[in-house]
């Protein structure tokens, strides 16, 4: 974890942007000191729940990365009046009125980001629509604090080469750019040039006119990423420490304690070019066994067995009832949201034990 | 909620059994006193920690239905002494031998069931295997108490007509029977003669022989229990709230707040005769809006499109920013453990909070 932190962190100074970092991927706070202590400026956000505890443990530059719900703004009003600087983003005409109706019934200035659409991921309004001015319009007008633009090229995830991924991240930042240039070419101030996602971030080659660089799963990797080719396996940071509970010799399954509770349902390898199941395999010591794969899980179960799908006529003596293993995780974000805490391996070998947040 | 416990309870007790609810999917100790008060009789557990929590609430009989782990059963040990009748699940010779060391060691007989595997899904003794009983003979020599058989038949979530789930019902109810049947004219003890899940308990047309029946997600529903055809989409008691933050008008997507964070990565109608992606979606008030599906799914972001793949015209004038809907999950265990508590809605409109655990 500390290499990631540091990789990602020179990458990103390396091109003259800041590190946002996306602490959704932990929800811890001991995990986001070690990214500020590396270098990060504020911290990116996925619920206002992560707002409330790292704003409690002293980080007051927050951005809230999602739409607004006008519903939650009584919250992000508190959190504000508070002393944190937390930033919410719209990406609609409804959004932003709904943003500026509530500062004038509460005699409050939002800071607003404009969401950017750059690969037509999911949310966001087009660099070059009308819509985007419009919305800048009403902000300023309606007496809201504009304060830039954010996109995150999610699709990113689906792509694998190096020449993909540059090209992506070229796209991103060129089109979020495009967004602050028409922004300002409008009349409109627009001082925070938002980007990025893990790979893009990776890979981008020149971070021209972008002010920050957001990014997530980086602290931890996972075997999406190793799929994308921005980790390796070993890169992972975040393991589920199981037990073999039984076998079927026949089939060459062990079966474990960690099911789907554990590593969660995802799946994120499944369309990549390498399928792991539910998981790649290894031993307490965290070497990879690079012929075996959790193949199937169910809820406190797994079923540890041959990626190539053979049985393994060896199972049972190479895994006794009791061995313990490592399962590394397609999506860290998924897997530890299943946890209450992280035990944390210093290099000495020592553990510690630190909370995780769940929910909203 | 209140109809399918009082649905399932019913059908348990005509056909002569007794229910020992799953609490694996509420985890939730107002639901299992719910379950408890309409007539079942002792829990069973996916983890210790629901051991523990039952337990603390008052819950004494309790089975732990995944195979044991050798470093679980000092957790064992400790319930057992303070008076919960906790009964563990073996598979293998060496699973038994571990329990009966454990036991000499300290002393102390653990009451043990033999996990039987009537389907081939995934864990288990097959009822004619000469394993049985050699499992069976370590368990009493070793002075364990052995408490009788146990099967699980998973694979009848893969099936959706009547007349497969009645024939897969009547496999598991033959194959359990049939293994306590061998153990008995082995010489060996069999009080308990355990089977169960939602679809072949509510198909079952027979229970001769069995003691009782175990089931999970009834308490709930979802909508892979809807594709098997043991409940109808409007029999589901658990919803997860959201609000519209956004749209893709072009596209016909309105964007919600509940992402796979709150709906989890379960895909179990993916394969089913009729796919809701992330979720069916209801309006506030819990009525089917049967034309829309969750398409997609981000961290904390879903997508509510038309399930037939067009594009809706009307949909921002239809949920606009700020609208409330329910989405139904594909599968209530994997979704209900993404939060910490539930919002329980009274025949009155009333609500009220139940906490519920997360974790082991």
């Amino acid at each position: 974890m500390m290499r990631n932190i540091a990789l990602m962190q020179s990458r990103v100074t390396a091109l003259g942007a800041t590190l946002r970092p996306h602490v959704k991927t932990s929800k811890c706070i001991e995990v986001g000191r070690l990214q500020r202590d590396a270098g990060a400026r504020g911290i990116t956000v996925s619920t206002l729940k992560e707002a409330d505890a790292f704003f409690a443990a002293g980080f007051d530059d927050i951005t809230y990365a999602v739409g607004i719900a006008p519903q939650k703004l009584d919250r992000v009003l508190a959190l504000r009046r508070a002393g944190c600087r937390l930033t919410v983003l719209v990406d609609s005409l409804a959004g932003a009125q709904a943003v500026v109706d509530k500062g004038r019934t509460d005699q409050h200035a939002f800071d607003v980001l404009i969401e950017v659409d750059t690969d037509g991921h999911r949310s966001g309004v087009g660099p070059d629509d009308d819509l985007l001015i419009d919305i800048g319009e009403i902000l300023r007008q309606g007496g809201a604090t504009l304060a830039g633009v954010l996109t995150h090229a999610g699709s990113s995830y689906g792509l694998s080469t190096p020449a993909a991924l540059q090209a992506m991240a070229e796209q991103e930042r060129a089109g979020c750019v495009r967004a602050a240039t028409r922004l300002r070419a409008a009349g409109l101030p627009c001082p925070v040039v938002s980007v990025g996602s893990t790979p893009t971030a990776l890979s981008a080659q020149s971070l021209d006119g972008v002010t920050e660089v957001r990014a997530g799963v980086y602290v931890f990797f996972d075997l999406v990423m190793a799929n994308v080719g921005v980790c390796a396996p070993q890169d992972i940071a975040l393991s589920v420490l199981t037990t073999v509970i039984g076998h079927q010799p026949d089939k060459g399954w062990a079966i474990t304690d960690a099911g789907w509770m554990a590593m969660s349902r995802d799946r994120g390898t499944q369309a990549q070019q390498r399928d792991y199941g539910y998981g790649a395999v290894c031993d307490a010591a965290g070497t990879l066994l690079d012929d075996l794969v959790v193949s199937g899980a169910n809820q406190e179960h797994g079923i540890v067995a041959r990626r190539d799908g053979t049985a393994d006529p060896d199972i049972v003596r190479r895994f006794p009832v009791g061995t313990r293993l490592r399962i590394l995780p397609n999506h860290a974000c998924a897997t530890a949201t299943q946890f209450d805490a992280y035990h944390v391996r210093d290099a000495d070998g020592t553990t510690q034990v630190w909370h995780r947040f769940h929910g909203w």
